[in-house]
């Protein structure tokens, strides 16, 4: 009998989200509060309370053993800290250690957001079976995480796979991070909209001139908007391209926004791939969309928790 | 009391080189042939087995327990094949099957050769006591390997950290592996020299056009040849950069024939990876020389047995 369950905790610039969730991912009690993002740090932590004083009194409370953390990055899982470039109340703040002491001192796992969206994919989704993956979410920003020889791969400080910021043109365009040609900087939503309106696409009616309008207009065969994804396209398979020489993936999982644009998007960057998958070890490398659904940070963040060994240490030891 | 061995191979397009090695690296017998790299399969397959009949009537041979290979690319580690660029007679050749024939079915691991330099250096070398480390070969190629959590990391073919063909220039000049603006286009010895000599920069009287005649060019204040390299160093700082973002290493470790070149290279190297490795979790990042010399392929290979599961199993076993 497993009867064990974890808490999650999907951390983000919008809200904060929490769950009970059971061993085979299924989420039993929820809670959630908006993220007072411009606030003070203590604000910010105030928000994590709430979610965790609704989960605590759960009758299901008593049969958690530890608390997974899927954040918005940086974050710094040795340390404990997080620094989420959407949360400047909290620099290098000591979430793990504040957690814990609200959990009664359960173990508390930390990984980023990416890393957590390809536990969830691992686990239930596009990547599930495969022992080398590397999962994305393209929106608003490129992030990631890996799977290598089965296991997730959070990286020492649970930043691993961040694809949106390594270089694919070095001589490129200057990115916010402070690098250049960094592939969210020609993949993401906002630049996929970007360079549409700078090479002449123009909004509707409506004036929507998200990355999802220049989806529709590339759909209905706008020449601009079509080269648009199909340089973002081309970044992305670059950035894929690079991770599976440097590690051996063989799958590369694809959610957020932009990849709800479908074949504009996937058809060129299954193309572009082949471009850039050169080497005998990586020419059978695939594409897909990513399956999880907007539970997929809870899920991920319960994943992380149920995989960490010192949670499974503490699972294990209570259960005897 | 250790007293096991390992038998390595280094298998290159110039030389195969055998050994027998003890549980702390050291080298306790050792034979030789060229590779005769030109010619078919079978007498390819002939000097490998002449390097390995001289270690097999060594009088410590009975005491071996596993056989480590590293060989020039590509491998398929799961297939145990090789089908190295130089040695055209060999593709998808069975090399593993062949030698563990030889040794009377000891168990053989098989490793790219930056793969097998890699475990050298975090052996015995710059990156020991670093747990994710990236090893680089600049010479007439670019290769690599990975360090992570602690272990080896060669992927499931043996191939994983292929740096030089990371594509950093994604518009950029083609490279023959069919991709563009590869590390390797850029950075390897060839192309650091090709780039000076169609810059301007002409050889000296002994008419030598080599990386190295550019690297003292470039010592002596020569504006061209200093450009070459730190056009180089930049291709090597966006590559090792993005390692460091999708991985999380800790120390970059450069050998082979271009790292000699010295501050030339290194000096423009550190200035670049500052531009592009840019994240909190990566800014840590050093770089330094390899400090195994011309056995690091051996010892490498040694390693690559001794880490082995399937080889320490077998060590064990035999132990008893």
């Amino acid at each position: 009998m497993h009867m064990d369950l974890v808490a999650a905790l999907d951390i983000g610039g919008t809200k904060i989200a929490g769950a009970l969730v059971d061993d085979r991912g299924r989420i039993l009690a929820r809670a959630q509060q908006p993220t007072p993002a411009q606030e003070d740090g203590e604000t910010v932590m105030g928000a994590v309370d709430a979610v965790l004083a609704e989960l605590t009194v759960s009758e299901l409370w008593p049969r958690t053993r530890a608390v997974g953390i899927g954040s918005a990055g940086p974050v710094d899982r040795s340390a404990g800290t997080v620094s989420p470039v959407n949360v400047p109340g909290w620099r290098d703040f000591p979430l793990v250690s504040r957690v814990r002491e609200i959990a009664g001192g359960l173990p508390v796992e930390l990984v980023g957001d990416g890393v957590a969206m390809t536990a969830a994919e691992h686990w239930q989704g596009a990547a599930r079976g495969h022992d080398n993956a590397l999962c994305m979410v393209v929106s608003t920003g490129v992030g990631g995480g890996l799977i290598l020889g089965g296991q997730l791969h959070p990286g020492p400080t649970g930043n691993a796979g961040h694809i949106g910021h390594i270089s694919v043109d070095l001589d490129g365009d200057p990115c916010p991070c402070g690098a250049r040609g960094c592939v969210e900087r020609i993949a993401s939503g906002p630049n996929i909209a970007r360079r549409a309106l700078a090479d002449g696409w123009r909004p509707g009616a409506d004036g929507d001139a998200s990355a999802a309008a220049v989806a529709r207009a590339a759909h209905a065969g706008d020449p601009v908007a079509v080269a648009s994804f199909e340089r973002a396209a081309q970044a992305l398979a670059a950035g894929i391209a690079a991770t599976a020489t440097l590690v051996e993936i063989d799958i590369a999982v694809i959610g957020g926004g932009v990849a709800k644009s479908g074949d504009v998007l996937f058809v060129p960057l299954r193309r572009a791939l082949r471009d850039y998958a050169t080497l005998s070890f990586v020419q059978r490398l695939t594409v897909a969309p990513a399956s999880t659904g907007t539970d997929a940070g809870l899920v991920g963040a319960a994943a992380a928790a149920l995989r960490s060994d010192s949670a499974r240490g503490e699972v294990q030891r209570q259960a005897v």
